[in-house]
């Protein structure tokens, strides 16, 4: 028997109708001959509930407390999604990360999975019973409740299907599916019936916010075919599976755009080898996620590096720079917070050169500076001023043709 | 070292300046030199809201997902307790009934425990840390989340003060301590610094909603003294102990009253051998709790029988007595549902055989009339109209002095 695994989010489970919608949806798949592994999220805003309750009680807020305290969240969800299914007469069981086998590491708060034990759920899905799994937790080597962090609940469901090799994977959302790009700043964007697991990754990780990064990369590791639809119409969404060699691929699927990132630039460096390295280094010392990087060349023996971090690590970023800046008393730290990336990605890029200049004439025909570049085989970002960022994304999307 | 464990219940942790107060108190009793193992409760009213969101979802409620929803209470209020302590520079952690060593019989929502293994709660102390542990829940012989049903925590913390060796269990809650009677209906009741296992058994059994039966039960058992306060005044309340047999007795302690039961009577039995058992045997197949039981003197060879049961097991009370009543034509089923229960308990009673004389003739006085009657070694109660049972109270408890 097919077997499918089932994941609902926080407004797909946001009430006790979306609940009962899910557990409907959950019954007709059963009906449709296939065996069902179901992973919820907690209901719509229980966890920032939670978060700000904690905030209420104490500013201390130890990461092993924390995980307990979010993990209430699926737990609620879970029991409910099971009585709705014993409503419909479908027997099923709740599992905590835990009972569902889910290893990690002891990184409270973030955890990596390290491996999966679901004899649990194979147990019940043999005795014809559905297992309705807790997102987003596991449990520790050190035997205590852990949370995977951001996504955890997407990267639950991939891991849950790669260890019981599942036939699909289905993410259930507030949206259809994976656009040409965010249709509200689009109004034509097209539903895309089908992408790559390398053109998800480049739009997860350039400002798409269906999927999270990580459960992409671990469905592509582990060859698990993502369906991400839409739990309010349940109409078919979009495919994320291998590249298929045999078609052709389209040119440019997607333009994203984020602004989630700033740009800092570190001027008149010394233009000898080690500053860069140095520089890089104590980033990473400090777990900083650099993004783009750019040098230019040399003239009068400094050049600048301008460089891109999350918002959020704004203040780490400028204090593990500050040692090089003492070293280089020349250098000075800039720093611009208004700026955003916009990506055009495509799998069929790599074969056809004439994109990048395309894009660039596009953007300048708009009137807008591009500040830093990056590419990858399947995708060009280019930086811009923030408030052009919406204007390229239109100009793009239209003069790629990739209105619906 | 001595150990104590301390016990706060929904209201002692309804919000995060509760939750802040329990941090504090806790942390005081560890400078004054304790070390605290913590039980708590859900938060104020989250156990009703988790009911009432199951309500809207499903009317088909299994107990194994009830118990995996209502458990997310605990952990809820744990965690934060956790967080609070933190901020006071105390070391805790949380653990869940599982993780606690909690291990229970597979009896969902009214679970039983069978053994506790508190390896997680020793190393803790051990390394000088708090373990704050969820109240009402276990793991079952099946390794499915349990909660133990009504005064679980109480229960658990108990337990828990049993199995380390506790020197005292401290149960914090909403009133000072254990009352001469409800001051709500005699506003000069007096606090009772001290009261027996049997006393205290007696007045949870006849009313007394302070601490639940089963608690006692076990702490009676496993001769953990138990401390009864307020956690809003943090000032002593009543210790209930084993009795001290070198001091006097009083001989009346508390005066209770309870109009949670019904009674029905069934007019016209037949006198004969098997008549009564076959009657209690069909309600103890249904698991109805028959509380008192008269059967009057027999006249012209029937007889008629009283009982009283919970007010919401009346309707399958009354569907188990259908078959007799079948069985026996003339007889009749009476329904009551306007009676309460007055009781008087002292472990002085024994000794002093005059007790049952004042009691009745106060009520006479009273114009009260008795229409059923049962004692136990340290209690005798009445049956009363319930419109009657408040001043019933309080001439008893102005007859034996009881006032503070």
């Amino acid at each position: 028997m097919p077997l499918v695994v089932q994941k609902f989010g926080g407004t797909s489970v946001a009430d006790a109708d979306r609940i009962r919608a899910v557990a409907d949806h959950v019954a007709r798949t059963r009906r449709a001959g296939d065996d069902v592994v179901v992973v919820v999220s907690a209901m719509g805003k229980t966890t920032d509930g939670l978060l700000r309750l904690a905030d209420d009680v104490s500013a201390t807020q130890p990461g092993r407390e924390l995980d307990m305290l979010l993990t209430a969240g699926e737990r609620i969800s879970m029991a409910l999604v099971c009585m709705a299914l014993a409503e419909l007469g479908v027997a099923a069981a709740s599992f905590t990360g835990s009972q569902a086998g889910i290893l990690t590491d002891t990184d409270h708060t973030k955890a990596k999975i390290l491996e999966i034990r679901p004899s649990r759920l194979t147990a019940a899905l043999a005795a014809g019973t559905v297992p309705v799994v807790a997102g987003f937790q596991g449990v520790s080597t050190d035997h205590d409740v852990t949370t995977l962090g951001r996504g955890g609940s997407d990267t639950t469901a991939v891991a849950l299907a790669a260890a019981l090799q599942a036939d699909r994977c289905e993410i259930y959302t507030d949206v259809s599916g994976v656009f040409s790009t965010d249709p509200r700043v689009v109004p034509n964007a097209r539903r895309l019936p089908r992408v790559s697991f390398e053109e998800m990754l480049e739009i997860a990780a350039t400002g798409g916010r269906v999927l999270a990064l990580r459960s992409v990369e671990f469905a592509r590791n582990h060859h698990v075919p993502l369906h991400v639809r839409s739990s309010f119409t349940w109409e078919p969404g979009t495919w994320v599976t291998e590249e298929d060699p045999t078609m052709e691929q389209p040119i440019v699927s997607a333009v994203t755009s984020d602004a989630s990132e700033v740009k800092l630039t570190l001027t008149r460096v010394p233009d000898r080898p080690g500053i860069a390295a140095s520089l890089f280094r104590a980033l990473a010392d400090e777990t900083i996620n650099v993004d783009m990087i750019v040098q230019n060349t040399s003239h009068d023996g400094t050049t600048d590096i301008s460089f891109t971090v999350p918002r959020a690590e704004l203040p780490r970023a400028k204090k593990a720079t500050a040692d090089l800046l003492v070293q280089v008393e020349a250098s000075e730290l800039l720093v611009d917070e208004s700026v955003a990336q916009v990506s055009l990605i495509g799998a069929g890029m790599k074969t056809h050169p004439g994109v990048t200049a395309t894009m660039f004439e596009t953007l300048a025909k708009e009137g807008v500076n591009i500040q830093m570049i990056s590419t990858s085989p399947i995708r060009i970002s280019c930086m811009v001023e923030v408030d052009a960022a919406e204007r390229a994304v239109r100009a793009l999307h239209d003069v790629f043709g990739l209105a619906g």
